[in-house]
């Protein structure tokens, strides 16, 4: 009972008519990346979304991978989509030309990542993950490594991984354990267990680069001993051609919640083969290359489904009959009212469309800033949009994982008892979207990493390339009367976020648990007024546009802005007063005490 | 690496230091029911609940019930621990003696609804739908029907279930198609399908009542033509031996999400024997009997698993070590801290802590109520009690599940990607909680309940049985120093539920859309306002007591109170701000425009 359709025309309303991409196609490189060219791109995209991945998603989690003897098998069908999505050229979109890549931008990159996700978030890990460890090898490996990887992975035949995660430790990456050994070749080895590890082993592709943290005998203790290293699952001759097995092996996967259809992995390392990805001991510095590139893949994941979930709640409340409208019936000549009628199921429906419409303008309007940082001629630019994204990048990956998880919630909720049937779809999604928010960074240190690493930069440089934007676009129209009803509560709501950054910074400095007890209601206040600012953006485009709006797409727009300046955006009242409230009566209890 | 003790200590505190509890024992027939056999019986249904329900909770899971031929086979080890219920009395507690019950006050039912919930809510169903039906036959069945079938409820040799859904209806009950027969013998033949019937089918009991509605053929149409109708699996001779199998049969059961020990039923009645409950046409009146106290059973549901979570939570907390303290290390002996130190992880302990612990006061609370209701000598105090269970019902159904899911989520997001494996426990108790803000009424249909049903009776006067004893409490502590800190902001939110109340009742008058619009937001404000009153109650309890409180158990009752006063109950300002909102952004939005 789920269905998608590929959200085609807002994605043109974001780019053409809010965000400006033709920018990009003024980018060195982009000069074929036209509003025309990203249009058909996304079509063609949907097309593959909507009848190849969105059809296996269902099957492909009752079946879940299986795992037997060390090999893991994908669910039936995965492994002719995974071919038709290679075929197609899906893996290689964003890349560089040099290796095979078609050099689009990375703003047609999200919103593909957006629709993958929705329409088979496990399958989408696949070529996620992949991609992931092209971008560390792209940006930290050496020109041998690159030319002897990139290209596969490029083309999709080999697939890559992320091997950071150990039983003793997760977000602490300090407590690695495993081990690299120089062979005095120039190689080393490395032994050790990863866990977590998803698309560790599947039946994808020929061969896997797993990317693992490890240290090195001489290595200083905690992170800033960790080196990275490209272990593949068969070794690579410098003609390309495949050897021997290397000393890695899939001991188990785990039984999960969700996302069944993605293998996650026990990797066990037995003296593998590797090389070391950029300088000895800087393993953090590419981590985090590949950590920040999966979490705003991650943030994407959390909108798609959102959008799936929207989708089929809508579908649904236009189709059931059930009791009929409070003023009286909508549909008297039908046995009840579509639930449609209903003031709470519309809450829920509008809450959804609202959080969704805005995240992706949001995705999209970060998606042009990592174009603009790596393609602008002027420097000053690439620094400020490579700010921008460094910043919004753990609001996006937090907030848009737990509007996911609200939507796909919100879905089940709409659906009633039928929403807790697994045949229908939608109790999947909730599973499936609750990973999200735990996953390369809990929402909770992505709040961390805002007032903590983000927030203090430069004495708040980060923060000025988003308060900027916001101070000038409301001080720009706060007069126009017809655009009063949206300026208006953004102002107040940024004012709130302004007074929010000030108690949190200046507390912070005197006693740390101040910045920790209020980062994630301080991430939600944020993350509030960014939608506000990109509702009051939309609501701008939108209000011209009205006369001879025949499909209703812009009144549509009009009365979600509406929505959520009025009934979701009252929220930061409360949590301004929740972060001034302090540290004290969070840290007061004793451990014992609980 | 779920783990649960029932909160004994917690359950004496509420009912004797907070909620007089002594008070059942002057009730007639309740001589019995002393503080020191609450305590004694709690203790001996500690045992059965976390020595023999709790460790089938996760195999339960895994193995589910399995469907073969009509027959359902609850998972490994479910017939013998409800052998052991039924042989402790579990069955009978709070039932009539003159059907072999034991007498003993509701509010102890309550306490045990909890645990066995926190154990192993699945296995809860299946007694717990059977005092469902044992409620409905003493209150709307004949002699005759008592005398026949109550005795068995009682000792839990046979099950009950409510057949209430069919596939064109669950909200709206106006829509049953099932139909009613007359035989001419005083007896009916029924005949239709029901879907969802939890318990429907099982092998734990010799013979199934199940209680179904129907309607007669002479019925009006909508809820006023349905009729109630007891029809055994088994037919019942007058000597109460079993006889031929009745007209009804399991078709299917359904794969849900979670609650998989549990079974759902499609149940297929074809000219089945049934004899009517009550009047003709007058199933609804019956119908909310069963529902109301379904409604408060699956509330203490989601408190149970909010414990659960919580208990599970704490102890993974105190023991996982990841990271150090912000303001340095709180275990340098050691790798790393445990995570408790962390204030994002005690936001989210003491957020379930004291939600759980102020709903627990809560629902002991209305469990008292519902006991004066019963028993009172004096009929102003029964209706006064009446009352107060009429206007908390929705209000308990609704945020206690809310919460339950609330605190499974936390739990989880504590245990990061280990929570999301199902072998340890804490994803279950999320599917599992999901599936209580659905069933019995979703919570939009107890908001909906709250505002347009219980808030207009006698222009208010179920409300006023909440509003003055807050009052009251207030006006009486408001001026006593060492309270303020509770009283004060319980004063505010109660003012906000004042002022939100008038506000939904006169707007409501009006436009019921207005009143449907802000119903969910509302019993919110509501909820949160009672569970404050609660906190400040605790509090009162807790102050007098901090000498030598070498357990440190008053102490962490009033952390947790300032937690609650500081960093959860400014939710209201909020809340009252998108109440006002009005209807107007929620309906504005054709059908169409989603």
């Amino acid at each position: 009972m789920t269905v998608y359709k590929a959200p085609l025309r807002d994605y043109r309303f974001v780019l053409e008519e809010v965000l400006a991409v033709e920018q990009l196609a003024k980018l060195p490189g982009f000069a074929d990346a036209t509003p025309e060219i990203f249009a058909a791109v996304l079509e063609e995209g949907s097309r593959l979304c909507e009848e190849v991945l969105f059809p296996l998603n269902r099957s492909g989690d009752e079946e879940g991978c299986t795992y037997e003897n060390g090999t893991v098998r994908t669910p039936k069908g995965f492994k002719e989509a995974y071919d038709a999505f290679c075929a197609g050229g899906w893996t290689s979109l964003a890349c560089d030309p040099a290796y095979g890549g078609q050099g689009l931008p990375y703003t047609l990159n999200f919103c593909m990542e957006e629709m993958i996700s929705a329409a088979n978030m496990s399958f989408g890990m696949y070529p996620g993950l992949s991609h992931g460890a092209y971008r560390a090898l792209m940006m930290h490996g050496s020109d041998e490594q690159k030319s002897r990887y990139l290209q596969h992975l490029v083309d999709g035949s080999w697939a890559g991984t992320m091997c950071l995660t150990e039983p003793q430790c997760g977000t602490d990456l300090g407590l690695i354990r495993s081990k690299a050994e120089p062979r005095g070749d120039g190689k080393y080895k490395i032994s050790g267990t990863k866990i977590f590890i998803s698309a560790g082993e599947h039946d994808l592709t020929e061969n896997i680069l797993h990317l693992v943290l490890a240290r090195l005998p001489d290595a200083p203790s905690g992170t800033r001993g960790i080196s990275l290293f490209l272990v593949p699952k068969f070794l690579v001759a410098a003609d390309g051609s495949l050897g021997a097995r290397n000393g890695v092996r899939c001991g188990s996967i785990e039984h999960k919640m969700g996302i069944k259809a993605s293998s996650t992995c026990v990797m066990n390392f037995d003296e593998a083969e590797a090389t070391l990805v950029g300088k000895p001991h800087s393993g953090m510095r590419a981590m985090f290359t590949m950590m920040n590139s999966a979490r705003l893949g991650v943030a994407l994941q959390g909108l798609g489904l959102g959008e799936v979930a929207y989708q089929s709640a809508r579908a649904y409340a236009l189709e059931r009959l059930q009791g009929r409208a409070l003023k009286g019936s909508a549909a008297p000549d039908k046995a009840a009212d579509p639930i449609i009628v209903h003031p709470d199921v519309r809450r829920m429906l509008l809450t959804m469309k609202a959080h969704n419409e805005a995240s992706r303008a949001l995705a999209c309007w970060v998606g042009l800033q990592i174009d603009i940082a790596e393609r602008h001629p002027d420097p000053a630019e690439r620094d400020s949009a490579e700010d921008l994204v460094a910043l919004m990048t753990p609001i996006l990956k937090s907030y848009l994982t737990d509007g996911g998880s609200e939507a796909a919630n919100f879905g089940v909720q709409i659906m009633g008892g039928h929403g807790y049937i697994r045949e229908n779809g939608m109790e999947q999604l909730v599973r499936d979207a609750r990973i999200t928010q735990i996953y390369e960074g809990t929402n909770g240190i992505q709040a961390l990493d805002l007032v903590g690493r983000k927030m203090p930069v430069h004495m708040g440089r980060l923060m000025r390339r988003f308060f900027h934007p916001v101070d000038h676009f409301v001080a720009k129209h706060k007069a126009i009367a017809e655009l009063q009803e949206f300026v208006v509560p953004l102002a107040k709501a940024f004012g709130k976020l302004q007074q929010a950054t000030l108690l949190v910074a200046q507390r912070g400095l005197a006693d740390p648990d101040e910045a920790g007890a209020a980062a994630s209601d301080y991430l939600k206040l944020f993350a509030l007024t960014a939608l506000a600012y990109m509702w009051a953006l939309m609501a701008k485009a939108s209000l011209p546009k009205t006369a001879g709006d025949d499909a209703g797409f812009y009144l549509g727009k009009l009365a979600t802005a509406r929505f959520f300046m009025t009934r979701i955006l009252p929220q930061t009242s409360s949590l301004l007063t929740i972060i001034s409230a302090g540290a004290k009566p969070v840290m007061a209890l004793d451990a014992e005490g609980f």
